[in-house]
């Protein structure tokens, strides 16, 4: 036998579990993940890796299980900074005489910028490694997430009326495409559009849209069919309902990121299916706005991508992307009517790898598989909360808060560890989001 | 003016806030909790409690907000042993097929002993401090939970068919009787009847139990319209509905705890409304099992007494009474259509005072009010999910997990301090649990 020479590499996490989500539905006991320039190099079993790698650094996880950072698929993270502001209000209540009205006495950089760092930290914490952004200030969003370290895919916003982002279709446009430009390199932060709604984006916007993301190569983030009034109001004006409206623009296409979906035909889902559409579905906003039911396992069993967001913290009101995996599960099943509806495993890869491809990334993350980004978070799950444990991905799912989450890499990148945030300045944080909290108060 | 002595207190709780629950939806800001011999004496700011009271024991929550104990209103505590034993299956598939067998081969003293006091140790660390138990050997439970100082109403179990519990009709009322002796006088626990289902008891025991409750003046805790099968086997046999039935037996008043109670016609919420029965809501339990949607909205606008739990760790899958809130009051606002429905002050309400009338407990527990039982909970609400802080009863409900419990006490003795469990071993309760995982997986 030929006796080979450790190589040397940047990390090995040996985890007492690793959940990789490609092969489907696996655990892996007792296994390693070999990590050099921030790429995951093997995943094989302990003893074997050590044998073959020389690390420089080791981490052992006994007690955990190792799995994909979590993508939240649908959020619009400044917006932390309003959390809780007016809760069990009516839809548009809630919006007009509050939310609006707030945001536009704080919106700006600053605000954005502060936002979009207690949500980092939040999301951190709770082993979330990747954002699908919708808000103003993409500019200041993206050079946020790029600043921190955080892999983020960034809406360019574009809206049929003035904000503090752009006073006309033609600005919105220009400022998209600077933004676009300024991260075309970035290795964690890229862009996609972002049009707010059919209900407040122009058929002459929308084919501006359709054509300069096919230019651009990036997707479409839109919220669509959240509920059944804008529907209604749809049909009142163009005779289509909105899905059919974006058909005819040619929009229904395998860029399409489509958010909330509660209220869909079965032709719908069949043409997402055929289309390539992902939907994101944001079971806790959805109930906590009484906007509908989003049918996840039809979508599921007709093979649609179907990926899991939070939303932003004014509606829903965290970033805890394992409470929303449990709801999105255990809300399926009453939906569908069937207690085997959208199982743990299947819940685990919606809000990994199905994330990662709505927005067009699993080619680099959302699995555990040689080639692609160290983006990983380690759950400890001997807690008496998680004991005793028969099945990780049911644990994972229906047992398993997100402060079991103790350690977190983005890019091989030690983000958290044992809880603690690495490079960031949580008391400083927090004093900003107070003193936003007395600003707010006193608007 | 004349200057009092301060009076000798056993225990003096200052908080940033109090949440008393009565009055309805009202925080109060840096207040004080005066207790002694376990009873609280006042509630008042804390200024003038330090000049009316010399506690022997003072604790400062600087940044907590203390509320009532949660009262976990249906839950069967010795199946935490059973967590995620089998999940993602139909329901009968899951029962018949995992849960039935398993506890066939393990149930006992032993094990409902080791159950409950792992559940006892999650629910401390996680702001409950009741349960409305249901399970067999009630002996054994009320005998843990006294042991461990913890509230409990305990059900004395009746069903059609013999079990390691009892073995006829006569035998069951015997034990009955004789486990509500035992407890007659006990300052935590109590009994409650506890038959299974309308589906497994005859109308000859759902007499008996009729006379005996009124005897012992004792509530009937009850699974009751969980499914819409159930209610469709029921209309075969006798051609009627099973609350149709249990009126005509003379169930349905201000004893009856009517649990899921998903299926209802407006007629059943009208008479549940008129005759004091209380209804509690397992809203996870009922998603994760398909088994359909409590109109808990409903029930609450005509007048019935709501109360949630979190049913067994086999089909929930945990204890986790602040993550049940949460899912009340968000699943209640979808199913009512009505994103103002079921706010959090009454998700709250419903998970300690109105959890507290169900079981018959509302004197004694569920607010803090002069004159009823010391069972608090701190709950700490400086952590970065929890900030900014607008509204402290929505924190509480959409943003707060149970990790952010940090002390606990029941009748005025502590029994979690900065999360530790007092007077409980963790090591030897972890290392039980995982010696039944061996045993149970041998099984």
């Amino acid at each position: 036998m030929s006796q080979t020479t450790p190589h040397p590499i940047d990390l090995l996490i040996e985890a007492r579990w690793v959940v990789p989500i490609e092969p489907h539905a696996v655990v892996l006991e007792n296994h390693a993940v070999a990590i050099d320039g921030g790429n995951i190099l093997a995943l094989l079993p302990i003893a074997a890796a050590r044998a073959a790698y020389a690390p420089r650094e080791r981490v052992e996880l006994g007690e955990h299980a190792l799995i994909p950072g979590l993508v939240n698929s649908h959020t619009h993270n400044p917006m932390t900074l309003l959390r809780g502001l007016a809760d069990d209000l009516p839809l548009m209540v809630w919006l007009q005489q509050h939310i609006w009205p707030a945001e536009a006495k704080v919106i700006g950089p600053e605000f954005v910028r502060d936002g979009v760092e207690l949500a980092v930290a939040e999301m951190l914490r709770g082993g979330t490694t990747c954002a699908n952004e919708n808000y103003f200030f993409p500019d200041v969003i993206g050079a946020t997430y790029r600043k921190l370290g955080f892999r983020a895919v960034v809406g360019l916003p574009v809206i049929e009326f003035p904000t503090a982002w752009a006073t006309s279709q033609d600005e919105y446009f220009a400022r998209a495409g600077e933004v676009h430009d300024s991260f075309r390199s970035d290795p964690l932060v890229s862009t996609a559009f972002a049009p707010h709604a059919p209900y407040t984006v122009s058929d002459e916007s929308f084919e501006r849209i359709r054509l300069q993301s096919d230019q651009l190569d990036i997707p479409v983030h839109l919220h669509l069919h959240e509920t059944a009034h804008e529907i209604e109001e749809e049909k009142k004006k163009s005779g289509l309902r909105p899905f059919q409206r974006l058909q005819r623009l040619g929009l229904v296409n395998d860029r399409l990121i489509a958010v909330h979906m509660t209220q869909v035909t079965e032709g719908e889902i069949a043409a997402c299916a055929s289309a390539g559409v992902s939907v994101v579905h944001c079971p806790e906003s959805n109930l906590k706005l009484a906007s509908g039911f989003c049918p996840a396992e039809q979508f599921r069993r007709a093979g649609v991508n179907l990926a899991i967001g939070t939303d932003g913290c004014a509606s829903n009101n965290d970033l805890d992307m394992f409470g929303e995996m449990r709801t999105a599960a255990q809300l399926a099943k009453a939906v569908a009517q069937d207690a085997a509806a959208f199982d743990a495993a299947f819940a685990l890869r919606a809000a990994t790898l199905d994330g990662a491809r709505a927005i067009g990334l699993e080619a680099s993350i959302g699995s555990i598989e040689p080639g692609k980004q160290a983006d990983l978070a380690a759950v400890r799950l001997s807690d008496l909360e998680t004991q005793p444990l028969y099945h990780v991905a049911s644990q994972l799912v229906y047992a398993c808060n997100r402060q079991q989450v103790t350690d977190v890499w983005i890019a091989g990148r030690r983000k958290l560890a044992a809880r603690e945030l690495i490079g960031m300045d949580t008391a400083a944080i927090l004093a900003r989001t107070r003193a936003w909290r007395e600003r707010i108060v006193a608007a």
